[in-house]
């Protein structure tokens, strides 16, 4: 099967095309990967990159990406409403295909230690990759900015991982992980209450009783139905069907039904895959019965 | 995005192996196609090949298929269970990512009429590519088998689309078309009543006024359950969502309820995801919302 693995690099540009572009096209030379997306943000100032590939492709992809921003962004410069500490500011590697959670922290590590080596960026390490759980958090980590950084780096609790101790005086430092695939999903009710897309917001939401893995809350969408707004981060453990079943029953103590959803964003193969699976009650459910999987095993 | 065809060609060889690898290697050695799956029946004495490749290479390997089977296998030689008229009896295109029906009607006559010329060997289109409708089914057309093709040669709704108006001496004459993709799918009961199954599978039968596009029968599977065995043969139209559905609501009637379903052989990706998108809802559903299919459009 092809190894597969994703990444999203942020990076701390998103007004200058020439720059974005620079960056953009340091990736989408590397044979074997491919620039799913490129999202930049002007208020912001700041991009976010999609891309692809296999484990080697994407390290030398990414390394170019760190080459690229170091050359063309400058943080003493940067200003923006996004909380950034970076030229790249963060870049997760995430399995998607023949490919483990240790693959993608073993990746991970080994692009901060070039990154470090190379050009004395100090790194740190976040999510699965993270060497204490004080700092998993990527806010935690990136609290204080850029401009905290030259007091931060001197503190022991926030010595980084690789490079060090002094942050690169125009890139600052980075932050390098792993992570499941994000799922941003949004169920729309059959009401106008914003009270109850909270409420059921609530009783979904794990850190307060709710499914594990589920971060959510009510708005209302822009036509005016009241909506459970959601981002699942690992849809492995806590899948679409799950969330969307309770959803259904938490809205129907408000005599509320779910009239519709929508996925923003992409969404990995097998969450949607194994969601028909439980709806058709598939007793010998196995991804290599999708023939499209079978052709990907053989490229 | 990648164009992909399916072809499934059954040859009348299903016990000497130095055969049936000689018809595998043929199709084997042609960049860009890859064969899935080889099923030999020692019964039947057919073997079902099933390969998905870009149109380009799947012409040339299927040809290399009638080149190999034309070389080992000689009709008049042959017996077994299953009605055939040729080495190769039946080749059916299936469109699967990035082709329509029209593309698999246009590869059939491209394929048919190499066959013909190179070898004088009669072809019949059939299904979405036949030339009337009484050619359109597989049974009609092989009706007389190999052994009756002289015969049936002369009659003026018999007339090959390309090639003939004799057999070929070993070869005998060929069936080349183009349909949907078919998805072999057994829902089971919990109940061990085989009436019960048979009840269901007549409400759901196509031809007896169920849904169109299914084929069903009521069978008792190998552990006891009562099952609906059925074919879909054309998923896009009609559903395996739907199909599901409407078995649950015949079942009920019974108080039966569907304690499983299989699917058998291969599922084209499409089928299950809109079912995931069917009961999840989903109101933006679209195929290039999934990640892997962004990839496989910049392979």
């Amino acid at each position: 099967m092809t190894q597969l693995i994703e990444s999203v690099p942020n990076i701390s540009e998103g007004r200058r095309p020439e720059v974005i572009a620079a960056c953009a096209d340091a990736v989408r030379s590397v044979p074997g990967v491919t620039l799913l997306d490129i999202k930049p943000d002007e208020a912001h100032n700041r991009t976010v990159l999609t891309l692809i590939g296999h484990p080697e492709g994407l390290q030398t992809a990414i390394l170019a990406l760190y080459e690229a921003a170091l050359a063309t962004i400058d943080l003493r410069q940067h200003t923006g409403e996004h909380p950034r500490m970076g030229a790249v500011d963060v870049c997760p590697f995430i399995p998607i295909r023949g490919t483990t959670m240790a693959d993608c922290v073993s990746l991970a590590k080994q692009v901060a230690a070039s990154v470090a080596e190379r050009w004395q960026i100090p790194v740190f390490l976040y999510e699965e990759a993270a060497s204490a759980s004080h700092r998993r958090n990527l806010a935690d980590i990136r609290r204080g900015e850029f401009e905290g950084l030259p007091a931060k780096l001197h503190l022991p609790e926030w010595q980084p991982d690789f490079g060090g101790p002094a942050p690169h005086a125009s890139f600052g430092a980075t932050v390098i992980g792993a992570r499941e695939a994000l799922v941003a999903y949004n169920i729309n009710l059959n009401t106008g209450s914003l009270a109850v897309a909270k409420a059921v917001a609530k009783a979904v939401r794990g850190a307060v009783g709710g499914l594990a893995h589920v971060k959510a809350m009510g708005v209302m969408s822009s036509d005016g139905r009241a909506q459970v707004s959601m981002n699942l981060v690992n849809t492995g453990k806590t899948p679409i069907y799950r969330v969307f079943e309770l959803v259904r029953a938490e809205a129907a103590r408000f005599g509320v039904t779910p009239s519709g959803s929508e996925i923003i964003g992409l969404v990995p193969q097998q969450a949607l895959l194994d969601s028909a699976a439980y709806y058709l009650q598939i007793e010998n459910w196995d991804p290599a019965l999708v023939l499209e999987n079978r052709v990907l095993e053989h490229v």
